[in-house]
């Protein structure tokens, strides 16, 4: 990436949307800006899991607002992420559709386990540099990050639906502090958080780190109050119990450094923490300065190489974990993005849908460790529900859809085909996975894939070509068939 | 086993229906009795894939007919299997239903993979124990099984979807057998079979048989024309295609050997067969005596002890890979079926079910190997689809719904519900999941589960428990909640 490159990250979080701008200079970030605003639309969620007209007004807002920072900058400079509360909405495409329109940039909606990860990357490179094994917790309004890692490399990453957020609204209805919500709070939180300690066994790690605004405004606090600064220690965090009990209203209580955004949701993010304190048996938890939005500033670095981008990593250790036949992966990825480029019109998007073709055929039988019958199904589920770092939820789908229309009837991945470069990597992948049918390499010189005029491909050979492959023609002419009744249809001139 | 136990086994196929009654005898299986019936269920399947009214007919007429002879048999020395058409069948639980009670013993319908390891088993063990590494295959009325393994172990075993019925009806309309139909025939099945060379790579086998009808008609006939007894040899298949092309009429040609029954099917069949032939280069295949009924037979014997059982290595496989963490699996099986044996009331089927919760928890973990969040209901998928040797379709979604079960809401599984022997399989791991939550062992003498009166299971703690294990107790509290709108209810007595 060019020294003095601009880079805009901006975290939709449940609390508050966050906006960060920097400058790359030599493998660091300078920051240029950064704006925040208290949008909660993680309050306007409603029962049935939807997201009220006056939440995404305020989100949409703020969005506008942000947008006009972001004139100029291209969509390799920015990344938008998404959380916990846009993650459960039910009703998120509406919020998402209405939302890019005014940002000018894709949103993309995140699994917590990517959150996990882009965490520990702003978090770990805002600290010196060290092989130290770090802890980072990040609590966050709905949900709560955990993740191990040692350098620059987070090694286990999870996320818990709980937050300062939630655990506010359940547990200190109105501001009311009390000595038994307080243990109700934690008791719950560490029923939840007790699945980590199978994940995250205590003397994995050598320092403890808290990021995010539940641990900022409680450091802060605590160092106004005479603790150590930069430490949320138990002693601390014991104190300011003591204090809340004795008013018995978070809503009332002068504290100094508490600001008026996060008194409603002290309580919540406090209970969490003490949760985290007992089950794990910490005594002390260090400030961590980076966040969400600054990894996702690094991720912008590292999705500039393949060597860095953390989905080409993710690929390949799918691929691995599911015992994928590496060599017949290859092929096909090879012939798929060769076949894609014969019928790529000049597009500035065609090289990330090329590389996306590329990983769907890396993965595309992912799903036989399941099962051969099926295959392509399973492949499908497997990447729409594994944790996948480095990928939105949207683009694993799209993957997902990919590996489903690998073969067989198109009926089942029909609502993509109005997307033309969509039906190219389709297409292309279909044909690569027939080419390919004997685990050898096609002759694809003999071989050429052209688009046009209307929706129409047609794929010619050299003369003699049908007569060495017999078999590959015949799949060829059912391929013919399946595309009859799509949107889109193939044309053999085969010879 | 004890020598001298009667076992049978029936193998519901599409073209007909077999059952098979021998005696036990140091190892062996003589047989006692074998009946076939032409019951062609394969025929009545419509194109919505369902079974007509008239076939089920048949096949109940069938099953009323077979049960006379089970009459004095005990379960343990039944098994009875269903193959391709009652997988396809959409209805088939109202031909289940009433075949069942008229069978008088459950019918298992078996997925493709298990019927291809049960052939092996049959195939195998009529040959003359070896070494030698056999490739089995076996052409059925709708599906196609290979199989490549060593003495008695399958290595790898599938099942394709073509056979002797289907390509008939398919490529050899009304009998007529031309030459260009026989090719497109050879073509289609070779579209299909072409996968197979992806598993099973010429080099891997010493020797080819074929099992089943199609072999063994084809057999019969080239040795009555002359050609060597027990072997199908390329020769002997380009004699017989031409003496059909002469004719151009399956229906009308005259050929020593060829039975009625067999007549109709007989084109489909040959062309699967010669398919074979010139995909992998065969010269010469094997005439194997063994099938599906002796395979099923077998594993009555082996499943008469757990070293043996094809299922308990099945389950051990999965859970190795799915990377399950062992120990965690060993205890929550242990604890589960623990507290399993407190609910049992005198019941014949208890060990049967106490097996099958054992095989539920061992793998209870799997889902974890997509993701941790929701691995549950990964679990469950991977269940649904797995190839699982040794389990027939049913039983394998029990262990599914087990362990879908195992945390969270009670509405997923809420159709087990009615079944007391489920709810207690179910309650019985879901506890065990809660007390093993630290994955260390927990405390099992403190506590005690019992069942009623009425619908209702008390588990009670002895005095300090509760303070002992604040978590659990609190753990157990949402467990009670969860059951409350159930028709079981789980009560507590902690102390």
């Amino acid at each position: 990436m060019q020294d003095g490159t601009l880079l805009a990250a901006l975290d939709l979080g449940s609390n508050s949307f966050r906006l960060e701008i920097g400058r790359y200079h030599g493998g660091h970030i300078e920051r240029v800006e950064y704006l925040k605003e208290t949008v909660r639309i993680g309050a306007g969620l409603d029962e049935s899991h939807n997201l009220s007209r006056a939440a995404m007004e305020r989100g949409w807002a703020c969005l506008a607002r942000f947008a006009e920072k972001l004139r100029g900058f291209e969509r390799r400079q920015v990344r938008a992420v998404a959380t916990q509360t846009l993650r459960e909405a039910r009703n998120r495409d509406v919020f998402l559709e209405r939302g890019q329109a005014l940002l000018g940039f894709p949103i993309e909606v995140i699994a917590g386990h990517e959150e996990a990860r882009l965490i520990y990357q702003g978090v770990t490179h805002l600290l010196p540099q060290s092989d130290e094994r770090r802890l980072v917790m990040d609590i966050g309004g709905r949900s709560t990050e955990i993740i191990l890692g040692q350098g620059y490399s987070p090694q286990r990453m999870e996320s818990y639906p709980l937050g300062s957020v939630t655990w506010s609204t359940r547990y200190f209805p109105e501001g009311r502090f009390t000595e038994r919500g307080l243990r109700t709070a934690i008791v719950a939180a560490q029923a939840v958080l007790d699945q980590a300690l199978e994940i995250f066994v205590p003397g994995q790690w050598d320092t403890v780190y808290a990021s995010s605004g539940t641990a900022g405004a409680l450091s802060e606090i605590l160092t106004l109050a005479g603790f150590e600064p930069g430490l949320i220690t138990r002693e601390g965090l014991d104190w300011l119990v003591q204090r809340l009990l004795r008013v018995g209203r978070v809503d009332q209580i002068r504290l100094e450094g508490l600001k008026d955004d996060r008194r409603p949701v002290l309580a919540g993010g406090l209970s969490v923490l003490l949760a985290a304190f007992e089950l794990f048996g910490w005594r002390v938890v260090h400030r961590a300065q980076g966040a969400l939005r600054q990894g996702a500033l690094f991720d912008l670095i590292d999705r500039a190489s393949d060597q860095t981008d953390a989905r080409e990593r993710t690929v390949r250790w799918l691929a691995q974990k599911f015992a994928v036949d590496a060599a017949q992966a290859e092929r096909v990825q090879r012939v798929a993005t060769a076949l894609f480029e014969q019928i790529a019109t000049p597009d500035p998007r065609n090289g990330r849908y090329s590389q996306k073709l590329a990983w769907a055929a890396r993965l595309h039988e992912i799903g036989a460790h399941i099962s051969h019958t099926d295959a392509h199904k399973h492949g499908a589920y497997i990447l729409d529900h594994v944790d996948a770092p480095g990928f939105s939820l949207a683009e694993l789908h799209r993957l997902s859809l990919l590996v489903l229309g690998q073969r067989g009837k198109l009926r089942k991945v029909e609502s993509a085909l109005d997307d033309e470069l969509f039906v190219k990597q389709l297409i292309s992948l279909r044909l690569a996975v027939i080419l390919c049918h004997a685990r050898k390499d096609p002759d694809m010189p003999a071989l050429q894939l052209r688009q046009g005029p209307g929706p129409v491909f047609t794929l010619r050979s050299i003369a003699g070509w049908a007569q060495r492959y017999p078999q590959s023609a015949w799949l060829l002419q059912e391929e013919a068939h399946a595309w009859e009744r799509a949107p889109w249809k193939l044309r053999l001139a085969l010879a």
